[in-house]
């Protein structure tokens, strides 16, 4: 399991959504026969869709009408919904914001300190609309918003950072204790990212119920080029995915492993969960939607760094409701409207009667084709880039 | 026989067009001494070329001209010629349509329901032309229209979809028994489509004479990017020629194995052949003829789902007669026409007397190489997605 | 030896320059001080670099002007030189020739049938010039070309076709006798094309003095695309060149392995020798050059094809005198100039004193770099096709 | 450790930085915590990264501006720096010449003879502004610039041509004798390029303090190209660090190895690292800067050969001060500033506490990502090719 890449250096092969397809086998279902439900820290979502927690995605009415509908969106405590009173005019300079100045725009806007008012009245305004409040923040602020997200009301609590491991130095400030952090905040915590089996078994250990699989893959994120860190997302999933069903065959507690960046159309989600996800997180596809308070932009939560901005501002335009882009009726072909329809479509072409046997459909290694769909998104991307 | 894409996870690597190459070896045969015939459902023809039942591309009177030279299209009884009496009108509006508007008008036109008077009216028109009636429709309507087109005098009737499996669940209708129908209908049935040994298998024992091999390949076709599914189709002719092989070593019965979808020359025809097709089914290079109804246009027979449309209205534009297409004298010089005169050039190149030996001329790995021919078909490809 | 392309077919991985590269050693040597001569059929030439036998490469007085400084042109006996007195004017026809009609208009500059005793006159006037006169023809027409050429004084003859086998079979014609053929000529005699082990080993019994290696790799080819047919030039004369040694080792008696076509700059052929290769045979890199007829045009010498036009009327454009092309001074660094210097500083770099010490040298497979060379070529490629 | 690439020879595969990525494990460390400082021939430099001996790139000026900050820029002892007592104005030349007489100006500006008396004066201005003086020259007349270069304060003297090897070959001039070389000239001695475990094994026999690798791997070069030679950084890079490591393992003498070219985003410098280099050489990212002399253009010292120029003249445009290409803030997103803090903020997420712990991270080998900083730069390199 290594090729050599140099004397006395192995590495191993990994795969990425594009390299991959799924093949059908002896038993077909009925679409309207599958259930494509999923449970999250034990709140079951109709939806195994989760929104990534951008400015440009999610604000709390995205998050409301997402819930609305048995999905769940993801709100950043370190966003611009608890530096401003009004969230929207600060995105709406950024989305203004000229392509030479968007970096610098960026990084003022996110200057601006945050509110803890603001954190309570947040995640108040989504319990109030009845919808389930699940936030997310950086582990260096975790222990300061944790309890104040707790206190009002949270039902999912996402510690999230480009690497998260349990073993964090720092001279300058002391590091979150991951397991006491998930002990105290009684309700279910998520972690991430991360991409890797050893490091998903020790983020389990924290009694954490969750974790997010991806580094470096997503559009909006140039980790890889800036950092040459990044591990395609069928092998970072297929190992995280090894870890949850190691620990669940030792100790019986099952987590929930998702996807999070890096696909572009409903093929890339169905294979994402045939390598192993429960759920997966989306950002483009809910950028697109017309309730994504970023009007068919978005940028990545690394991009404010005010000396290290990594991410792009990537325009994606606007093609639909958030209901036609999770459910149809598809107003296009490309694989990225009806992401529900395709997955039950997908499941059943597949026999796979739930998620949990959509894990266990196998797997081709194909080259990647060429089709439209890809050229066309692939030039709309730099094209785009605006 | 398979890698690692993650822990515990293996797929095997598989191949399509562009990847392979035919090596010429000890012998060559003059190409007018070589036997480029097939036979499918006990039928000879002298085109081992099928034309693929796409309403851009085969109507009565395509059929009609394709049958008179030898060859056999196959006409989709849910298409626009038994949902109208006059279908031209028809795809003149999808062809019409705008870019933007395109998906609708198609689901529109194909929302006018059947009328099962025109499945037997038009079946006849094929007979009085004296040309074989070959006809298609999905396993959901087969039952209702095998009989009334075996009735009408149909000589091969074929059941296809998109994925066809012998088992299949649904609570909301009874599935198709396949071997039943196979048995109930007499006149030979074909089955597809299939990219795996095991389901190639299985739908032999069903009494068919033979499957379709492709699932994903088609330039019309955007099921990988949309469900993820796909094999690339040497690697699954392959699969489907070993169990037609193994199924024949045990049982004397011989299968007609019928590549179709993913082939843009004749260069891929022959590839098709040499992985084991006993005759390959197209769409692409029809569409070009003059003949077709779409001039110049195609669209898949997914892309009218009301709910999550699979496919592209492709333009290909119109570039000589059937005659000139099948046998040439070529205008140009990418290998789009003479298709008949390319097979027999290269059978006779790689020493092959007829489709059988073609089966079994040597393969290589060969990177596809950007030649103008590829490159240009890919610009026109995207350019030309109107 | 080979991998699963599907289940009971293994193809074995073959190789292409761009995949490969070159790895220095132990040893440097100043590039004045290495030999790059070769011998073929027992004639010496100064340079290794043959010039393929297309029209727009080679007329009387380009071979005149090549062999003047070392190397030797190939002229075809069934080119436009031997069914025009004045071939210019038909070479300027098919320069001078609309895109949309060049097929057309080459079919039938190539309908004029051939004059014997041009045949005899050309090859006369390359004798008068003192330059050694080499030929070519295909094998049908060798038995009737071969004894005039002979006569007229030819030093080398070629039998060339796509694809060249000692067996060959046809009910409408005799089919050319090799090895009596290579008897009868008493002058030495070269075959080709061969891209195989075996068929080359079997080349070689004829008594032939050397083996053309190459289907399907050209620019001005598209045997791949139209047949499917092709092996990437690294494995093939590598290939080739085994059969070589083995018969040397066998026999005592050596042969000359000729990689032609596919090389587009210095590298590439550098490669070609690195592989195994005695000399190269090139069409592109000389169309660019003053003396070539083509006036910077070039075409396949299988695009006559009546039915079956295979090649393309390439644009290369005219940027240096053949001096400036094979000795320097380079007036670009794209590769495509000083080709001799590019092998004398290759040779030098890796430690090899001549070409059978190049045949030595370490090769890598390495991924191809998109060099600007490479783009910028690959634009002219497409974009020029005039 | 090699695959067929043909009868009878085998090559092994070699990787490249787009090839790679890296992989975080069990272990985080807040960037600001790690040491990125380097040694190189006894000195200690805080930034690891040094500036490439090209006349576009390095000056006296801009080797002051550097080494003020903690970095090294290499002079070049052939260049314009040595022939011209006001360089600005030669380099001016070649900035302002027109593509398609770039290559002819840059030969006439080089063909002005090397003045001693200038090779003393730049080192004295360069240790009068008491920053380290790295020069560099090509092996014919090291052994003449050599002495004048240490009497005149010389700190490290680098031996540098594209292949380096301790046995070179010449029957026109005498080989330099690295060994003696070395020992006379008792500063520390650098020698490049290699790409080699035995050939850097051969090179530390000599007594010289570290060696350069990389043969064609820059965006100004087009070795591979020219002469097909060339080895992608990566597996070039981990070969000579494990020729270092045994060598220290043997003898306790620990070399520098400098991986040189290629790298164009602050991920492929970590790469460079991971790959087992002590530190990288850059040429187009200090281009980029305001202190470069060439105003965003660069080109290789191998492009004004006379008779066969390789390289390019590039423009990368001005993007910031040096002090922001090291240091930040990055003004863009493409990983082409703040490299220091890119590299710090890798080591932190790859838990590397210095560059000794960084050479040990896990590598992965993962299909190139076409991320829009990679190909908006691939657009750039062939659009600005002025």
């Amino acid at each position: 399991m290594g090729m050599w890449v140099g004397m006395g250096r192995k590495a191993r092969r990994s795969y990425g959504f594009d390299e991959i397809a799924l093949v059908p086998g002896s038993l077909t279902i009925n679409p309207d026969d599958v259930d494509t439900s999923c449970e999250i820290g034990g709140i079951k979502f109709a939806i195994p869709i989760m929104a990534s927690s951008m400015d440009g995605v999610v604000d709390v009415n995205f998050a409301i009408s997402l819930g609305k509908i048995g999905g769940v969106a993801v709100l950043h405590l370190e966003g611009v919904s608890t530096r401003y009173e009004d969230p929207a005019e600060a995105v709406e300079r950024i989305v203004n914001a000229d392509v030479t100045e968007v970096t610098k725009v960026i990084q003022d806007v996110y200057s601006k300190p945050i509110k803890k008012d603001l954190v309570s009245r947040r995640i108040d305004e989504l319990k109030k609309a009845k919808v389930p409040a699940v936030v997310s923040c950086n582990p260096q602020v975790a222990g300061e918003f944790g309890p104040i997200a707790r206190e009002a009301g949270c039902d999912i609590f996402i510690v999230q950072s480009t690497v998260i491991t349990v073993r964090h130095e720092s001279s300058k400030y002391k590091s979150l204790d991951l397991t006491r952090f998930c002990k105290d905040m009684k309700i279910p915590v998520l972690l991430g990212n991360c991409v890797d089996y050893q490091v998903a078994l020790e983020l389990m250990e924290t009694g954490c119920q969750g974790i997010f699989v991806g580094i470096g893959p997503g559009t909006a994120c140039t980790s890889r080029g800036v950092l040459g860190i990044g591990v395609p997302q069928i092998t970072a999933t297929c190992d995280a995915a090894a870890a949850r069903d190691f620990y669940y065959k030792r100790t019986g507690k099952y987590f929930s492993i998702i996807t999070d960046g890096g696909m572009a159309t409903g093929g890339d989600i169905c294979k994402a969960f045939a390598a192993g996800a429960d759920a997966v997180m989306l950002g483009n596809a809910f950028a697109r939607s017309k309730e994504a308070p970023g009007k068919g932009y978005h940028w990545g939560m690394a991009m404010p760094h005010p000396n290290l901005p990594r991410g792009t501002r990537i325009r994606v335009g606007t093609s639909g409701s958030l209901q036609e882009i999770l459910f149809g009726p598809a107003q296009t072909d490309d694989g990225t409207q009806n992401l529900m329809g395709a997955l039950a479509t997908s499941m059943g072409n597949l026999g796979a009667h739930n998620i949990k046997e959509m894990q266990l459909v196998r797997m081709i290694i194909a080259p990647s084709i060429q089709t439209e769909g890809k050229v066309y998104q692939t030039a709309q991307r730099v094209g785009m880039r605006k």
